[in-house]
């Protein structure tokens, strides 16, 4: 569980025509709970008016019997979040519900908006208010101003006022909309159920639990509109729509092994990227072990191509969850301590390779190499199936801060050092980006290299609102 | 409980200055309770931004153990709540916080907004949304107004807009506002602890509760301002202030009978209306009991004046909470049948005087009366401590459509005769207005008359907000 | 609220046969929540096997909706408790069941064995163990004692063994056993609904809340059965029944004033009791007032037939629930202070009667008078209408210990001392006794008189059984 | 998940003489929660009286914030629960806690009782009641029996009338007694803590989780006593000791992988089973796969010794919890299908391997293979590391009846027909005997074999002790 140091963002999921659509989302999300574990809701109409519900906790926690006997209706969009921007508050739980003069909107948001601190400045200074400290919450003023509703078509023309990562489902009162931004950061693909009715899904494994067929992937730049007359799409980027920047660490870490992302099967790239790993990183030892659970394909992928048996290090508890379920650092530590148990007599006496997936922080890291070795490991070489990360990202995935980011400003030497390991390889970024499909230039890698897509003037933190707010008072 | 056909309105509650702020709003909220069932929340703050918290349910419900162990702000204001304008869910519950250009601003509102619906037709139609469906939102939308911003004194001028019954507490990050309406519709009073921090609440059993000291009560037409400074205070309907008109019915059933309102002792206005209705009907009878718990004042005072002797008719269930916390009309028949029980040894074989505080629809009254019938009383003559309601409320009193009040287009004999009683007098409106302090022309008494202080043209359901909605949809 | 000082007992109930015995039982335990806050529970069968639900709580808290829907056998039998002996837990929760070589067996019990300690030695010594720490437990084992099965009428046998007081609900697999020791200590009542089921309560409040018709007390020493032969009735305890010993303070302070119990209605003995302190005890004031809530009917005789008015010193809150039901001293303070609000403008200026039911520690009663000096009033002239309790209980009151009795040891100069009154006058055991129906030699008064019917020579307190393990331990 | 249709038993825990006792305890449950799911439950003193806690619901609910608060007893021992005998309910969850003339005594039990529902029978017949349907509260009436009180030491003596399963914790006032029953069905171990305390533990892995020091397993036949004086043992089995019939289920599927159980790693067990069956059945495919979770250690030697590469046909969800917690068999559907999803890609158009730990009922294990199959794998051969379940265990492990059993008066043909795949092979139950430490005599064998090292004439089910009270009520 590298990766407890990440949080995870948001996963969208909605279903157009169907009598169990409320059911249907809860499975849904249910199924994406992986990308999001702090809230869960969903919007519901059947033609006239919006209805709202949503909390705090597990998609269980928050679809109580008594909202799946009461709610019926057939259209749904609905969101499972770890906030990104905005703090962890009801308020905040998606998707958001508007009124506005034409009508009600729910929004339900997968991103980040490098640009939305500026838009609320700038629609604050126009005496607009703001009920949550979202970023999401700007796109609904933008939709409600007066010379973008006089458009003919104003989506799009609201759409290009955004910058950053956002795939959005809409619920209006007749229809539901989809839209991935122009430079597709975020994963977001469209299904079918046996009764025709149309489905939204961050990802392909919320197709499977309900049995719906994948069509396809919604493109980056793409708005499909979900109503009585059917299934339209237009792009909105046109013609200066830029080049993918797809989150290739949905790819190395984020999305299920079992969703098929951007055009590949996650469990199989990160077999190949543990088979290139491998090759650039061929070690002499006994055993492979997975830092469970994200690098167990990797570790598959290693273990073949190196010709060196897999064996199992750690076991996981099924009762503990995720540890991001508990953003305290001090109860992290904790969960982490209950969640993984070494499995001594497996590892005693051996030289291991320990494949992770990445390495943000280091020192959860650290405490497992550490238990490792605790337990007779007599070398411990790590391999890891992505290169450094030594940049923040302003897409919608909640890195801590750049200076906590162990490989920010350190040689591998200086890292392996400090995780105590007898040898330390990263895998290559060209070797990385060799594993994915589409073409290496289709994917935003900045959090490797610094490249940023989008120019990112000023960084915003995940709290950018509440500082806007203290800011504007301390004034 | 004869009111249970009467929904409540709303109570307010706030501390300034004080380490066990929250704490301290939790009882005054509490002593209040009476005022609202269906929701309770908190603002509060330490000079560094606003935190909320609300929810449905009593207040002790929504204030859990881990809140006051948590929230230490030594400014805090409060709400318990019955919705007047907009249903029953979590969006509603008050106080509401918004933040906009000046930064952060939350409201807790008594009372109703005539022209709340216009306002936010006006406002939507220049591109503004609306995250809730109570009226109290338009007064953020007018706050946040660049060219209201822009006035140096900007809250009079907004205050100026409103139309309607409207007792407010605001919180901004570095003080506590507190404003009633010209007309005074509803109660507001300032109060004092021995700390010298300053208290705003609607009735004066919340300063009791805390042991506050009453200073004053809040002026029709005044802002009260609470900071670092003290306490200051400018009118703002000056000069062309209107005639009080303050809600009788405050009086006769709402505030808790320990409160002073409107310069008098509740329980001691209800006593001598009992007084006055023994002058204008007395009876021959052989005993008075009241209908619990509203009339057992003025049956008091019936009973000494009448000349008869006091007994006690029914029991009431001390764990049945008052009948409104269930909305549904189902329920409430539940309610009353459960919380009520006749004393039949008390009644069997006598002629009795029942005294009510009012009658509404009349069912549950016509429902008691037949409990006493069957229990044995040979007769009944029903003293109504107030006049005939006839007439709708739109200043904050949740009275049943106009057509549903069992007085609108009956004589009192039809009226007797639906309630099976053997006979039925009403306090007259002039013995009523007798029994109040200050001037028989500083009330409204609308319901019982029909004399409206505001125009109201448009006369506003309680669900206008979310028919509006569904209206504009439907074009 | 004088009495918040004295626990409550135990409330029983029973239906045998109606369809929707379940809810029923519910609201007939809900009418008698006053008898106990601290659990509720039934046994419920349909005449194969015996299911218990029962938890801490009030009776609203333990039927939760899940319950009501899924129980639906015709024969149920219910208990609400307070603990007079055995601590607060789950395993004590009311009504018991066992199993044993005739079956399945569950009892609710009202009363107190004081020779259950006695008895569990005896039991333990031959080997059997105790699951929970109930003076009810150790009638199961008599029933189960093979020599007591082996009798053709096992339940008079078994009866006769036991000491103290004793309401009863067996509840068997194929009937339902109502029982009342022969003293009749506790009161117990036989009803009949429309579809002619049969219904057992403690008071008939809880008759009267669902519609069942009163046919007769219970007598002291009689066993009801009823099965599908029908109602039959045996007295176990003839031919050398004694003198019976009704509680007189289920008059007094305990019983719902609706009831009728002993075989009179309490509010009119209540009444009755107050016009005879006014004899007794004639007092030159301006006003009467009560101490909410039980006093209110002593307070209504007083003012009658001493010609004083009747008014209205305190008001209680609906939301708080009795004070009871917070067992710590700690937190019955914060509740008594939550609960009531002195009438400022009503007593202020004013020589008052304050008329309560009965003083057991004082301290609370203290605290009352003093709000009532604090606001204002001139004179305070206590008047108790039932005679100084200067005693413990052994059958079933928990009133503290003796040495926490403000009158044990203490003249009436020295009581009106310590509560800073300016008279103080009690009512006269002969004048109680003279308010009360069927002879003044039917009731046990001992709490009084001292003048206990059965010999107690080893004092049991509340936590006998608990103590009685630890001294086990320690030889 | 092969096993969601096996039931899991029990796990026991304590701990003496350590002030963060209750923490360890939740700990140390919590590392064998599954090992049960329906209730948890700890018992505790400190010397004078013991306190008991317990609930339904997993570690995690039950011990919540304010016990792990209020509870700071240095000895404690603990249990959570599947139900062998006994069906789900409160009063079952264990410890049990009785009072009896030795005082107070608790109990944990991991196992089952094959005389449990004779002896009852007897003990009933002398006038004993029961207030659990739980075999182990005969225990407690056998200590409770003066003539076995009377024995210097009633221990030994009372275990010999036992036959069955048990491994058992006691907990008296000042000690805290660990017993394994002669035939050792049940793991059970003890370790030590830094600061010198005793714990036992069903599964090292709970030793782990607290940093215990493993000594030893408790022996078959062996009672430890750990007091004040510090840990004495005794045989109580001697001289005709029975030859040990370890479970060795526990080794197949029950114990989690990093525990040592009967003298091995269980990783390495099943590694070695996996190792063996590739000897056994040598496949021609193209790609192992285990089907999660348990028969990962299988495959994996599966494929290192089959030479073939091993993959992941499935994912597993995190958030759904083992599907045991849903009783129901309805609920436990619906749990298969959110459970696992299959990598489409990953087995597309290859001919797999997949390893099975073991086949029950067979119904989910067809489903999955359907689900290879419906995913287009293009042949499945599955391969069994343990041979076919043909009998019944009354030993602890809550297998479906026999007549369930997808095994039982099945050949391997008709199974491999009835899972719809292209071949099928079980390890032998000699190949499986060849892979466990200590003997392969050591082992009771007895699901597969059919061989019962006790004779069991009168079969029990789980619910024996229902049905008991039943039938004694139709006689």
């Amino acid at each position: 569980m590298p990766n407890s140091e990440i949080q995870h963002h948001c996963g969208l999921f909605g279903v157009y025509g169907h009598p169990e659509a409320v059911h249907l989302t809860r499975l849904g999300l249910f199924a994406q709970q992986h990308r999001g574990q702090e809230s869960a809701g969903i919007c519901a109409t059947q033609g006239r008016g919006i209805v709202r519900h949503a909390g705090l906790g597990l998609v269980n926690d928050v679809f109580n019997k008594s909202i799946l006997e009461t709610l019926r209706n057939p259209i749904v969009i609905g969101h499972v979040r770890y906030s990104t921007t905005g703090s962890c508050n009801e308020a905040n739980a998606q998707p958001l519900l508007f009124n506005y003069a034409g009508g009600q909107i729910a929004i339900a948001h997968n991103g980040n908006l490098v640009n939305a601190a500026l838009l609320r400045d700038e629609y604050e200074q126009h005496g607009h208010i703001f009920l949550t400290t979202s970023d999401t919450e700007i796109i609904m003023h933008l939709l409600a101003k007066p010379s973008h509703m006089q458009k003919r078509n104003p989506l799009p023309h609201v759409l290009n006022h955004l910058q950053g990562a956002y795939s959005l489902l809409f619920l209006f009162n007749d229809r539901m909309v989809a839209v991935r931004d122009p430079f597709g950061f975020r994963p977001l693909c469209l299904g079918r159920l046996a009764n025709g009715a149309t489905v939204i899904a961050s990802e392909t494994c919320a197709l499977d639990i309900i049995d719906a067929h994948y069509e396809r992937d919604v493109q980056p730049g793409e708005i499909i509109t979900i109503d009585r007359g059917g299934v339209r799409s237009e792009m909105f980027a046109e013609p200066t729509r830029p080049m993918a920047a797809q989150c290739i660490f949905e790819l190395v870490y984020f999305a299920d092994p079992s969703s098929n992302v951007f055009g590949q099967n996650v469990h199989l790239a990160r077999v190949e990227m543990g088979r290139q790993l491998a090759r650039e990183a061929p070690t002499d030892a006994d055993l492979v072990i997975p830092v469970p659970n994200c690098a167990r394909c990797a570790a598959m992928g290693y273990s073949e191509t190196g010709g060196l048996p897999l064996g199992r290090g750690f076991t996981t508890s099924h009762y503990a969850g995720r540890s991001f379920i508990m953003p305290e650092q001090h109860l992290r530590d904790i969960a982490v301590k209950i969640k993984l148990n070494v499995i001594r007599e497996s590892v005693c006496g051996k030289r291991l390779v320990v494949v992770e997936d990445s390495v943000v922080r280091g020192t959860t890291t650290k405490g497992k190499m550490g238990a490792l070795r605790k337990a007779g490991a007599t070398e411990i070489h790590l391999r890891v199936a992505s290169p450094p990360i030594r940049h923040g990202c302003y897409f919608g995935i909640d890195f801590p801060n750049q200076s906590e980011l162990i490989a920010t400003g350190r040689s591998v030497e200086d890292i392996q050092r400090y995780l105590e390991v007898d040898s330390l390889q990263y895998l290559s970024l060209d070797g990385m980006l060799s594993c994915v499909a589409g073409g290496k230039d289709k994917y935003c890698t900045a959090c490797f290299s610094g490249g940023y897509p989008v120019p990112v003037d000023h960084p915003v933190s995940k709290f950018a609102m509440e500082k806007h707010q203290f800011r504007m008072f301390e004034q």
